[in-house]
């Protein structure tokens, strides 16, 4: 029996229509988060980051109202221990639509939330951090579609199926023109000579919540982040690399491919600095 | 009430999972063809072109059989008339995955049939021809997708919300090399100077099953179409410019934005050469 429980508008039924543009087209958006203690973590940034990333593909959001309803509905009808602590993913497509890519004239939303457990990290990989592989598959240039978290992510699927060896936690990613863009399910920072970087994601790639927390974090530290971009030899002659997503915070990257990274304590550091709790 | 049919994995449920990879991550493939006196038109090229598509993003592609015995279950279950006729859409997915963009160890693929009535076309696409707009949105570059008819379609979503003239039947898609690729819902071919020229769609596209059979036609006349690289003014001083899918079959393109292109009966005669009844 599967864990997972969802909602569609609202309403606990079977499943979306194939005619859903979502399920046509990935013509909709998405954001992951943590449930803790009945609380969904960084609700205000994601739903803000849902509103930004649906006006780019020239949606409306649904309001934090309507959603916060449907959300709870889905709880409310959940076992006691879902109501507390999860993942819950929210996807916001273009609603049911005729044959053709045309977007409706209205267009009227489409509201899912996918609850499941919380995953089960080894503790290793906060204690000790993580391995990357560099990915075959590279990320397509499209400005158009640049940061945003939407449901087109083949490039993604094809990056992780590359993954055989489990001692990796998740590959990275470069775009055609080689330059480092994220991890396959997170962003990537590094630090060098006291100055913190990540990619601008302007051609390609995702901005993750997590990561937009950081930014903001080193700005009220007067420290800004240099957005800009970066190599593979960047990484490797780093200070430290970390990855970063809204499920298992941040962690430190000690390995790429065969090759071990410096590294030290920042990923620990930024954990208590954003009061992260590890799950 | 909708005049849509559909079935999933053979059966007439309400709808897919929204933890079908489809519905996630558009981690799928489809083809759209008419259904005329009961029969699916070209079958055997698109199911060749479903099997060559799923291999490409690492799937395998459901026996012709199965499919086939889906399709009747869905059709047997309608009203009279709709077995005879309409558009029907075959989407092939990934399956149900946990969270996370791993494509499953073992992977079921999910199996969709959507039908619906034959479009209403204004007699004069065919003895008048059509008019396109140039899109703005261009189409990025990713040898890895080139030509697949995945279900990762929001830059055909953005170039046909760019139409706000009804007097425009479709729109011209560029890359950003400003190479013509295609129709936003169809392939492109000219003709200068006795030669067939079409895009070779090695970085971006969709490879429709009406340009293959145009390709195969060609070929067997000895006369091979030339896969080539052609810009907005190859298309503005060609002979002729059609475009091409498996819904409307050829269309005679007479107008580029503001500026009329020459034209001639190669549509037309084309249709006769395809075999292709008008519907």
């Amino acid at each position: 029996m599967s864990l997972v429980r969802y909602c569609v508008n609202g309403r606990l039924v079977s499943g979306v229509s194939p005619t859903n543009r979502g399920f046509a087209y990935g013509d909709g958006v998405f954001r992951t988060m943590r449930l803790l203690d009945g609380e969904l973590q960084d609700w205000p940034l994601h739903y803000q980051t849902l509103v930004a990333d649906c006006s780019k593909i020239l949606m409306v959001c649904p309001s934090a109202e309507l959603l916060m309803q449907e959300f709870k509905s889905l709880m409310s009808a959940g076992e006691d221990e879902t109501k507390l602590s999860g993942v819950v993913k929210i996807i916001i497509t273009r609603g049911d639509g005729a044959r053709g890519y045309a977007p409706p004239a209205i267009a009227e939303p489409t509201r899912v939330f996918v609850w499941s457990p919380l995953p089960v990290y080894p503790e290793a990989i906060y204690t000790q951090g993580v391995a990357l592989y560099q990915c075959q598959t590279r990320l397509a240039s499209q400005p158009l579609l640049a940061g945003i978290k939407h449901l087109n992510r083949l490039e993604n699927v094809l990056a992780r199926a590359e993954l055989k060896d489990p001692r990796f936690f998740d590959g990275l990613m470069l775009d055609y023109q080689d330059q480092v863009v994220e991890a396959v399910s997170g962003n990537l920072f590094i630090r060098k000579a006291g100055q913190v970087m990540t990619p601008i994601l302007d051609q390609c790639g995702v901005a993750g919540v997590m990561r937009q927390k950081i930014l903001d974090w080193y700005k009220t530290q007067g420290q800004p982040v240099s957005l800009t971009r970066l190599t593979v030899q960047d990484v490797l002659t780093a200070d430290a690399v970390i990855i970063t997503n809204s499920v298992y915070g941040v962690l430190q990257v000690t390995q790429l491919d065969a090759q071990p990274l410096a590294h030290n304590d920042w990923a620990h550091t930024l954990r208590t600095q954003l009061h992260y709790v590890v799950h």
